[in-house]
């Protein structure tokens, strides 16, 4: 049932989008570091600038639209600690894409260090019902664009 | 890379903790369920209540071997959504254990229904070089007898 | 504008609610203490399990009011850190209450040592235009017994 | 035993800060609208931020001196929700400044919209002990020149 999996991107990326990350003290735990839930929130606020990036946002998507994006699936690897006051990049790219999934691939930077990879699977869908709908034609085109 | 799958545990378990979670406002977000990266925190509150039961806690192991635990892979998918008031179930089990590294096998549960599942990796490692230490014999032993 | 002092109650309370809570890593910063925000969680959980106490919840007051709760205002004095696990209590009393307001005081205890002191004022709304509507008849009169 | 009150700041500050925000999935909850927690947490961005801009930072400031800084009281209204997508304003500026204390006052804005407003007091204390420990003198010198 595992469908995603961490090895790096077969292909070129024409195209890669990085959100900048200072850490704060809200971050980390009394370990010292981040605490590795928060990466996600990371994520996913560089994959919500990324789609700003395009054109589009998830208020409008839900007005014209009434969808939105539900996580399906993470897998994330974990290989260096960030701490209080690190500058961080938060990468994001489309891997693949479906009807109503995608899958992006993102990593987090310090400088030139890989901290954080993961692959996160999105489906698009009816806000209401849950159901799954199709991404927007003008978004799919958009997002095929870029991967 | 990917060394985690979502298949289901091979084994029966022996033992399955289970940690009951009711969920708040704080947990869900404006799609109106439960945000993805909650369930990760979950997952961390079922793990250390099921060291609790196994009578050993992380400011002990903290003062006695200068250990913290960190997460070094995880992968989660998502079946279906949970929202406000609902009266969850987090299970831990512990799914392969090394010297320094084990894995669990977590659910979130409503009632019969599965709602998330995840393989989730931890490290053993010291507090303040974040390098490898094998976990303590005592909760190896304690660990091993529950898998 | 100040409405909320940290007095303490000047009246005995007849009930005061205690919800349990255990702090986990996802709750502490790398001060190597609880994160000030978090108490601010602690205190709706608690809250919302008075609530629950009371017969109520917030589900069954969206469906049948089409109503939710707004934080309107906060006083919180913070006296001593709590640690990773650590067993607190949280409490919640209803301290006054007026048609579409009421404020409750709260504490965070470890034992018989008080952390974390808190008068928070909450508002009924309407859950589609946010104005402000009368709590319901059925939870005002429960509400106004515990106090 | 309130000492932080909400009345608008008696003086023309000569300096606010103003940290830019934008809403996120993660800072929403079912209501549709942030968090009340999480603008406690946009405070601490700001602050930390502010503190950068004098050109000092919270991993220095505990290399040099072994200090953190805690919050020891805030008292924050709630005027207006923010949305996500929306784009805030957080401002920060030292209302008072004491030997081991300070307090900030901080503002949530959106365009011209005032949403949130808080008074942050915070004293500087010893890393290890948690006693109390006078601000450094430089960083006391540039935060007297902003007020």
């Amino acid at each position: 049932m595992a469908k995603l999996s961490l090895k790096d991107a077969q292909q070129t990326q024409l195209f890669t989008f990085a959100y900048p990350q200072r850490v704060y003290f809200e971050d980390t735990d009394a370990g010292g570091v981040v605490y590795h839930a928060r990466y996600i929130h990371f994520m996913e606020r560089a994959r919500t600038e990324w789609l700003r990036y395009l054109g589009f946002n998830n208020s409008d998507l839900y007005r014209k639209h009434k969808m939105v994006w539900v996580v399906s699936e993470i897998a994330i690897q974990y290989l260096k600690p960030a701490r209080v006051d690190d500058a961080l990049e938060i990468t994001a790219s489309v891997d693949t894409m479906g009807r109503v999934r995608c899958t992006f691939y993102q990593e987090v930077r310090r400088g030139d260090e890989l901290l954080v990879k993961a692959r996160v699977s999105l489906a698009t869908v009816a806000a209401d019902s849950f159901k799954p709908i199709e991404i927007p034609a003008d978004l799919k085109k958009k997002m095929e664009a870029t991967c």
